[in-house]
């Protein structure tokens, strides 16, 4: 299957658009947890068990791991979600960028060490240094465009002389000249949906993950109406302190399993109106 | 010590301003180490070993660790480069770039579980990403400007509606806007001395990471002209395949040391001249 056709069933076969970040942060776990000898995984594994039928993929960020120095947590956690979720995708979430040679290390990092079905990655460095990684042509590699941050817009909003910010400039060059294999996607912050209507309005069907729904202050509708692809899909709504820390108690499970049902309801309510709209 | 302080050390310590960049690619190295238990270590040993008395600086890249799953030989590595050189800087190799929360880690990741006295940052995302990085006020923040690879161009060169490309942009910034530690650096490819002349002009003693010499064609006489900082330093010159691979016998170890060696030689040579000129 190409990256674009796992999408799909992806999102078919969860019925949502909702992505769940992992970002276990070891002093924000659950007090019970964080005596356990992998509590990165113990947490995620029931972050995943509770969110599972709202979620039509996973994002890990490698940056929790990494920190903690508990890669391997990072691995039996994707092994966990590939035994109890064949056909939910995983974005391992690194922004990874480097040129040529070095490049294709990360790329096999991504891919063989880790197995994710999909990275993100950063276009600073030009469209030859993403080839590494697009050549896996049954991966997704996901380009940062326009962040969330509020300092985003201070590179990302730069007015180049030809005409439009940097952002939009990424977001052409990803879908025109980056994308040959057809698994080039797109990252849009929830915080910035007029910047995600342009970017849409250049990038026809081009999949757009965006974080920054919930904690991050996101807006929902206007995420969907600024973001939908022509045929009401198209996004991975990203959420990840709202749910994982939706409760700091024992009930942090159920509390992450509410909050993901919630947005994905909310969601799927709000596109159903916007399609409806669409079509009359 | 600050970084800056750090790094005056360490270039009067060694008498130069050559880096060696360490990109173990096991497929690469010398046949009788890939039988090794820790192959990657043991070739950056002998390596380190042979360019010691060359170099002010080594620079581990991550991803080939990374790529290995060996990363506990980046680390190893690290702590080998710490007890035979303490007075040389280590620069982490890693192009990290992400928001806030998750760039705390990252900055955890490099100066705490690495323990790096500098690392490689993407700025793509804005200052407020690498204010988690730069609060680490002894540590060095080397910032992606103008990179050595091909396609560099295509963002980096964009010309901006305020006047002047991209990476002059972020090279002002840089020195104007996110130095306000004192710990910021600029990595400008050796393949591009009109750029890094530019450059330097616009950010006074900033220092600069300079990767592309030797393989990549780099021009060392000309990178030294453009890169020089008024008092003659300012410059970490980068070489990695074309120390490391100088030989592929069991003569690497010497080969690395002589290539090292004819490297820091020539660049001092050639410094002096400039120096003679620029005094006259």
């Amino acid at each position: 299957m190409t990256f674009t056709e796992k999408l799909h069933a992806a999102w078919r076969a969860a019925d949502s658009l909702l992505c769940v970040g992992l970002d276990p942060q070891l002093d924000r776990l659950p007090a019970a947890l964080r005596g356990e000898r992998q509590p990165l995984l113990a947490f995620s594994k029931r972050i995943i068990e509770a969110t599972l039928p709202h979620a039509c993929a996973y994002k890990p960020q490698f940056a929790y791991y990494a920190a903690e120095d508990r890669l391997d947590e990072l691995r039996e956690t994707i092994a966990f979600l590939r035994a109890a979720a064949p056909d939910r995708l995983v974005i391992l979430d690194a922004k990874r960028g480097d040129i040529g040679s070095t490049a294709e290390q990360y790329a096999r990092e991504a891919f063989e060490v880790y197995g994710a079905d999909a990275v993100t990655v950063n276009p600073y460095l030009g469209g030859d240094t993403l080839e590494p990684f697009t050549r896996f042509a049954d991966r997704g590699v996901i380009v940062l465009c326009k962040t969330s941050n509020p300092g985003s817009a201070e590179l990302q909003d730069l007015e180049l002389a030809a005409g439009g910010p940097l952002y939009l400039e990424v977001a052409r060059r990803a879908s025109r000249d980056w994308n040959a294999n057809g698994n080039i996607a797109l990252v849009v912050g929830a915080t910035y949906p007029d910047e995600l209507a342009r970017i849409r309005a250049a990038v026809g069907d081009l999949p757009v993950l965006v974080p920054g729904i919930g904690a991050q202050g996101g807006d929902l509708e206007a995420t969907l109406r600024a973001g939908l692809d022509g045929a009401g899909w198209g996004l991975l709504l990203n959420s990840s302190r709202g749910i994982l820390y939706a409760s700091a108690g024992a009930d942090f499970a159920a509390a992450a399993g509410r909050a993901a049902r919630e947005l994905q309801q909310a969601a799927a309510a709000l596109r159903a109106t916007i399609l409806g709209e669409r079509s009359t």
